[in-house]
């Protein structure tokens, strides 16, 4: 097995039509995950990640913050403790809508 | 996309071989999950699962209390922000070593 505080990872920027975005990868194929990839995301106030769409689908868990996620069949309000499925090829953005950090975990499967 | 919060879930208890353990299905097949399930697990204090392996590895995320986890190479203490992965046919088990309840995600992947 593999422990890590979250801590001990860096976090990256996002660029690329994100603004204050920032991921630490937590678990990845690099230590043996073979499956789906854990992120974790930080989202400055005011800011959001892209709306676009992708292949993979989403598993989302908020840990702290305030937020929105829009989605193709609208907008659905963000706090702890809020758990998202955002599907294959579903057009999405997360906003953070707070005065602190919105961060979530965000996993993603491994398609191939 | 689909949204909950993780209290508008149901939490089950977990007999066979576990004490004082519960689980909540977050995210599965049912509401078209096809690669990989999010639960979120809840052990009292003196809790456990069981000691046990299997061909799925798990995804694990610590969101409050304390306690332990063994893997083949012994022990680690988990807190808050811990993440661990514990990979496929591991002998593995999760201990509360606190006096308040341990709660983590452990996500699975869906092997077919």
């Amino acid at each position: 097995m593999r422990k890590v505080n979250f801590e001990e990872v860096d976090a990256e920027e996002v660029g690329k039509e994100c603004k204050g975005v920032s991921i630490r990868w937590l678990i990845t194929k690099d230590i043996g995950a073979k499956h789906f990839a854990m992120r974790m995301f930080d989202v400055e106030p005011k800011g959001h990640t892209p709306l676009h769409s992708h292949e993979w689908e989403h598993e989302v868990f908020v840990l702290e913050g305030k937020g929105m996620v829009l989605g193709e069949g609208g907008e659905e309000k963000l706090k702890k403790g809020d758990v998202v499925f955002m599907p294959s090829n579903e057009k999405h953005q997360f906003k953070n809508t707070g005065d602190e950090k919105l961060r979530f975990l965000c996993l993603i499967p491994y398609l191939d």
